[in-house]
């Protein structure tokens, strides 16, 4: 970094509210004398080691874990910045476990994890997961971040949540019930084109195939995916099944003429034209970070609805309106899973706080809408007793 | 878990503090509006990100990281209770972080491992480093114990502290100055005898002989340790080789006749008769918990000064004392090891508190002298600095 760079953070106020971090750990209980000591620690505490070897459930009464989660991270995707390791992912795995807190009153612990390999991380968050109630993966890239999370749920008996995928997934899919509303259409109607085949492009895919979209395209870098598109890892293979019923070919901005929605996820660029060129009453969600695909203000020329992942613009979508409830909806009813039913829940609750309030600003709660993370919490712990996966 | 054993933990006071954990994660700064949120959060952090990525000694300034402890154990050795999981040797480890900030601000974050080989929990440590800048080992068996200290500290350019043994180590070796100065005796005219040859009474042994102890006598289960004694491991072997001058067999009771200092930490017991046979104005430390080795009251009929891990008697000798300040000292000049000076410097710190005030009732300072810490932190960083292990 350059003698100027560094400066200039000098007299950042961002960088002066990172100084130091932005979470701490604090003690619960006084420990002002040696009675409170003799209870705390040696040689009180043993009586309660012992509780827990003969009846482990009791570890979720008599200790902290059963409000934790881990926001593990090995750096390889972070934001938008990409590949930038451990230590440097660190500020948004704080931001993240201090929104934990904010939020949802979960205790959650940053972990940057200083190995990349499937195999390792497997290994590491298997041997930390006694410390949590729940694991929030993160920033890991694809497509070693949908094999990471689908070996750690089967491994462990505690909630296992790629946030990229389905937090993202979630909040789009409360944000397009809302803007399906105002735009009138019904969602089994809408044609959407999904710029992005990463992690949150999958998810996002996926969920809306699951609410009953009408059909999807997905583009990665090299153009839209088709079925017999040749090089395709698993997973794109297994989206291409299931999407791009027309067989499109060819770029994002080609399959847009005609289609209803745009839910950009890409970190690319979408011109002017291809969005002029969408259905009426369009529907555009141009998520990119902190540069959305396409600047809403052009956006708002041709579609109705416009959505981005910023705060100083209407509808932000941004994730913190789901994983906080989201666990802590876990967490209340201590499920060993997050399900895919679990997953929709969340969403349909977040669409509903909007319900039939929803105009073209107004398609998904704001970021500090204090009715958001009981809503979703209740409405996961309600699905997660539905789908039988709870300890309570 | 008996239904009586249930109802009796839930009328136990000791339950009741433990009830939810003693620990949480709390926000240091503000999350309010959509400004803060922009700056704790996504898009601000991007820019911490990107100066950490370029410059990677930032993070010790804009994040958490160098204020932070992992408190890690597999559960193998807890307390005197032996190998009772991770889960049950939570409540040990929230302990631990609760005295790290209380005495020391350090942030303190437990994880119980679930795995036991040394490789494993090498392994999972190392992942986990970068988060943390700074690693207790905490309750992990002997012999084991010793391979992974080493293998960690090797690995890692952070602290790796296993507070078993050194932790005991620098509490004892404070506590016999402060004795041996009431017994008008010098270290290096003392003989002691250590029982229990676990990671305590190894790290003992190891401190008081660079302390310049006369001469140790070390036993473990089978008696007294020596040099031709078969079926030694590789630790025991290298103890046989520095202790036991004088070939000494058979029991720990046998050894004490004559001795100057006897410092149980065997989990064992010690008839009166032995401490009887013991040389005028007698030490003993007699420190398993919660259960001494020999009553303090029977003891205090032949020796001069009696010591315990107890805080119902005089003399409390308790890690605390020594690694919420070793730690701090550490973290603030963020040393890469904690060398053996650095220890020794620990010890004397702890020792000068009590000074010539030393008496047969006062030979280390008291659990709640807030002079402990803060005067630990100073010397060891002081003696960071002198052995040139210090990152600022």
């Amino acid at each position: 970094m350059s003698e100027s760079t560094l400066s200039a953070a000098a007299e950042d106020p961002v960088f002066a509210m990172h100084r130091g971090g932005k979470i701490s750990v604090r003690p619960s209980v006084d420990v002002t004398d040696r009675q409170s000591l003799a209870m705390a620690y040696t040689p009180g505490v043993a009586r309660v080691c012992t509780a827990i070897a003969e009846a482990p459930e009791l570890a979720a009464d008599y200790t902290w874990v059963s409000n934790t989660v881990a926001v593990v991270t090995d750096g390889t995707a972070v934001l938008g910045l990409g590949d930038i390791g451990p230590a440097a992912a660190m500020p948004v795995m704080e931001g993240k476990s201090l929104l934990f807190k904010r939020f949802a009153d979960v205790d959650a612990v940053p972990i940057c994890l200083a190995c990349t390999s499937a195999d390792e991380i497997v290994a590491a968050v298997a041997a930390l997961a006694p410390s949590f109630g729940g694991i929030n993966l993160e920033d890991i890239s694809a497509p070693r971040c949908f094999e990471i999370e689908n070996r750690l749920s089967s491994l462990l008996d505690i909630p296992v949540f790629h946030d990229d995928q389905h937090g993202t997934a979630i909040v789009t899919l409360a944000a397009l019930r809302g803007a399906a509303r105002v735009a009138g259409k019904e969602l089994g109607q809408l044609r959407a084109v999904v710029a992005g085949a990463g992690a949150s492009g999958v998810a996002v895919t996926r969920m809306l195939l699951r609410a009953g979209i009408g059909d999807i395209a997905v583009s990665d870098s090299k153009g839209l995916i088709y079925r017999r598109r040749e090089g395709l890892n698993p997973v794109k293979a297994a989206l291409a099944a299931q999407t791009n019923k027309a067989g499109l070919t060819g770029s994002t901005e080609s399959a847009l003429r005609g289609a209803d929605v745009f839910i950009g996820l890409s970190s690319g660029t979408v011109a002017e034209s291809a969005i002029a060129s969408m259905a009426p009453r369009a529907i555009v969600f141009a998520l990119s970070n902190p540069d959305p695909e396409v600047h809403p203000d052009v956006a708002g020329r041709h579609a109705l609805v416009v959505a981005t992942g910023r705060s100083d613009f209407p509808n932000q979508i941004n994730n913190s309106l789901a994983f906080p409830g989201v666990f802590r909806g876990a967490l209340d009813t201590r499920a060993t899973d997050i399900t895919e039913s679990m997953k929709l829940a969340a969403a349909d609750a977040i669409a509903a706080l909007v319900g039939a309030d929803a105009a073209a600003g107004y398609v998904i709660p704001g970021q500090f809408d204090e009715r958001v993370a009981p809503a979703v919490a209740a409405a996961v712990a309600a699905q997660a007793r539905a789908d039988g996966v709870t300890r309570r």
